[in-house]
C-alpha cells in the first residue's frame, strides 16, 4: 500500500487555468487527492482501489489496459464518470505500447467489454476514438493522454459548478436555523468524489460548505446491499474532515419525523427529462420520508444523467438484478485486520438484489445541474437546457 | 447440539382441550417445535439458542435460573412474549432448588434485571410472584411450573386467535387475483414464533394461510441493523416451508411500485390507544410505500402490545438508542462455518442506532389483534376492547 502525496500529482496547467486550485479541493486527511491522475512519469495511471475501502488506503499504479480493464470489471474503479475517464487513460496507455489501429480496435472492445452496461464508458471511448483515429500513429499517444485529461478536468469542472449551484440550498437551510447548531444533511449511497473524478455530485455542494465553514453534519445512509455508504461515502467525509454519522437505511425516516434532518440530496443514475430520478435502491423511500415531513429532498444530477428521450421513470427504466449473493452475503474486516464475506441468510433461502429503484418527480423538491437548480419537470429542466428543445426525442 | 424432536415436547393437556392439536402448528421441517418448553423429566426446561440462527439450530437444556437469565440477558431467548414465559420457567426453576422466600426474591431480582425494559419481563414475575407467595414451600415448584406453562400456552391461544383473524384479510388478496399465481406479503423483522411461545404475531396469519393452502410468498425485509429478517423470519418461513425471499430493506418501495406486494403484515412493540405504531426502525418507510402505492398495510397486535395510557406515538413513545456497534459491525457465517463479526464502516466513523420507529395511525390499513380487525383509531381499538373506556387514562 502506498500513501498518496500531493508531489505526486501532475495538474495540467492548459484545462484548468486560475480555477486550477480551487477546482482541485477534496482532500484525503489534508492532502489534495483525486480518484485517476497520470503519475510523473506521464505515462502509467495512478487509481485507488476501492475494493480495499474504508479498511485501506491503497494506490495502484496502471501501466498497461489490461490492469485498467481488469480495475473497471473488479470495480476497483467505480462510478459513471470516473469509469469513463479511467477507460479514456486506458486507451492512451495502450497506445503507448501500440498506437496501431488494430491496438486501438482491441484496447476499446475490451474495455467496453468490462461494463456493458455504462453509458460513460462507451461515450468516453468513442471520445478517444474521434481523438485519435485520423492521426498518424507517432502522435496518437500523446493526443489520447491529453483527452484523456481532458475528459477529467471536464468532469471536475461540471462538479464543480454542481457544487456552486447546490450550495445556495444549504446556505439557505442554515440561515433558516438563524445560524444555530448545524445543518444536517442525509445522504444515500456513494456520490462523492470517489465516482467521479473530483469533488462528486451530490456531496459536491456538501464539501463546499463545509470548506466555507457552514457547519455541516451528514446522516450517511449504510447503503445495502453493497454498503457504498458505510464504506465509501463515510471514508470521503472522514477524511476530508466532515463531522457525519453512518445510519442503518431504515433509520432515515425516524431522523425526518424528528426534525433531525434539514435536507436530503441524492445522486442519480439516470433522471428522464420530466424530472423522475432512477437512483440507488432505497433512495425512494427516503424521498417518501421527506415528503410526509416537509423536508426537502434534492437530487445532484450532471446534465449528462438526463435522458432526454423518455418522460416515466416507472414505466421506461428497466432496473437492474444484481446477484442474490450480495444480499445473502457481506464483506468487512475481521479482528485480526483482514478482509472476509460472511453468510447472513440461511443457505437455502433466496435473495432477491434490484438495484435502484426510480423517485417520482413529485417527490423531487429540485434537481442541481451545473447550470443551476432546476424544478423536477420538462419545463424545469429544459428552462435550463433550452438546446434539448429540438430533440425531445433525441438522446 | 441437539436436533430437537416432537417425542420430547410434553404438551400438557389442561388448558388446550380440543385445540391441542390445532395450537402447536409450527414445524421446522415437519416435525412440532415451539420456542420454549418443559422437557420430558418435568423439571428442565429446553430452549433454542437464538444467536446462533440461521447458521444452526442449536438447542440448550435450562437447568438453572441463572443459566435462564444468561439466556435471556444474551438474546438466547427474545421477543417480548417468549421473555416473560422463558423468565417464568426461570422462577420454577429456582423454586425446584429452594423454595424459600429469599431464593424466590433472588430469583425475580436476578430475571428483572437481565432486560430491564421488558414489559412481558415485570408482568411474568409478578404472576409468579402472586402463583406461589401464598403457598407453602413444598407446593410453590409446582405451583411454578403449572404457572410457567399457562403462561405459554396463554400466549400460544392469542396468537392463534390472532392467525385466525388475519387469515381473511390474506384470503381476500388471494381473491382479488383471482386465485391467479400467488399472494407476496412483505414483513419486517421478526414477529414470528421465536418472538414468541409458537405461532408468532405477524407471520402467525401468513403460516395459517400456508398451512390451508393458499399459495403464499413473503418478501423478508433483512432488518438491519440486527438483520433478524435475513436470520430468523428467512429461518422460520424456510423450515415451515414457506416460499420467501429474502431482501434489503431498500426494496420494499420498489417492490411495491411494480405490483410485486399484496400487503404487507407487521408486528409491534407498542401501539397507541389511537392506533399509532411503534416497530423495529424501518417500518414507517414500509408504511409510507405502501400508502403511496396502494397496498394495504396490517399490524399484529396482540392487545398486550397495546398501551392504552398514550395516544400520539410520536410524542409519547421513547425510541430506544442503541449501541452503534450493531451498525458499524455484523456477524455471519465465515466460509469455514465459524461465526464471525466484520466491521463495515471506516474505523472512526461514528454511527447512530435508533432501535424503533413510529408509523402514524394514517398510514395503517387495520390492526390485527386476539379479537378482530380494528381501524386503527382510538375508536376501532375500543370496538374490540370496550372495557378499556372506562380506564383511558390506565395502564
Amino acid at each position: 500500500m502506498r500513501r498518496f502525496s500531493s508531489s505526486s500529482t501532475p495538474w495540467p496547467d492548459e484545462c484548468c487555468g486560475g480555477d486550477r486550485e480551487r477546482l482541485r479541493a477534496m482532500k484525503v486527511d489534508g492532502k489534495p487527492m483525486r480518484s485517476v491522475w497520470l503519475e510523473p512519469d506521464g505515462k502509467t495511471v495512478g487509481i485507488i482501489d476501492q475494493t480495499r475501502l474504508p479498511h485501506a488506503l491503497e494506490v495502484r499504479r496502471i501501466a498497461k489496459v489490461a490492469e485498467m480493464a481488469e480495475a473497471i470489471r473488479n470495480m476497483r474503479v467505480r462510478g459513471a464518470p470516473l469509469i469513463g475517464a479511467s477507460a479514456a487513460y486506458g486507451v492512451a496507455l495502450a497506445l503507448a505500447e501500440d498506437p496501431s489501429d488494430a491496438a486501438l480496435k482491441a484496447a476499446c472492445e475490451l474495455l467496453m467489454a468490462t461494463r456493458p452496461t455504462a453509458v460513460n464508458l462507451r461515450w468516453a471511448l468513442d471520445e478517444q476514438r474521434q481523438a485519435v483515429a485520423k492521426l498518424p500513429p507517432a502522435q496518437r499517444a500523446a493526443a489520447a493522454y491529453a483527452r484523456a485529461e481532458a475528459i477529467a478536468e471536464a468532469d471536475i469542472a461540471t462538479n464543480r459548478a454542481l457544487a456552486a449551484n447546490g450550495l445556495p440550498l444549504i446556505e439557505s437551510a442554515w440561515e433558516k436555523k438563524r445560524r444555530r447548531g448545524r445543518v444536517d444533511i442525509l445522504t444515500h449511497c456513494n456520490a462523492g468524489w470517489l465516482a467521479t473524478v473530483d469533488w462528486g455530485t451530490a456531496l459536491a455542494p456538501i464539501f463546499l460548505a463545509h470548506d466555507k465553514g457552514i457547519p455541516i453534519h451528514v446522516w450517511v445512509d449504510e447503503t445495502r446491499p453493497r454498503n457504498q455508504g458505510a464504506s465509501l461515502t463515510a471514508w470521503e467525509l472522514l477524511h476530508h474532515g466532515v463531522p457525519h454519522t453512518v445510519i442503518a437505511d431504515n433509520a432515515g425516516g425516524h431522523l425526518m419525523q424528528h426534525g433531525r434532518v434539514d435536507l436530503c440530496i441524492v445522486g442519480t443514475d439516470r433522471t428522464t427529462a420530466a424530472g423522475d430520478v432512477a437512483n440507488k435502491i432505497g433512495t425512494y423511500l427516503k424521498a417518501l420520508a421527506a415528503r410526509d415531513t416537509g423536508v426537502p429532498f434534492y437530487v445532484a444530477a450532471p446534465s449528462s444523467s438526463i435522458d432526454w428521450s423518455i418522460d416515466n421513470g416507472l414505466a421506461e427504466i428497466p432496473i437492474e438484478e444484481r446477484s442474490a449473493a450480495e444480499v445473502s452475503r457481506i464483506a468487512g474486516r475481521l479482528a485480526d485486520g483482514t478482509i472476509a464475506s460472511v453468510t447472513l441468510t440461511p443457505e437455502a433461502s433466496p435473495a432477491a438484489n434490484p438495484a435502484f429503484d426510480v423517485t417520482p418527480a413529485r417527490l423531487v423538491s429540485g434537481i442541481i445541474t451545473e447550470r443551476g437548480v432546476a424544478t423536477a419537470s420538462r419545463a424545469g429542466l429544459l428552462g435550463l437546457f433550452p438546446e434539448r428543445r429540438r430533440r425531445k426525442a433525441g438522446g
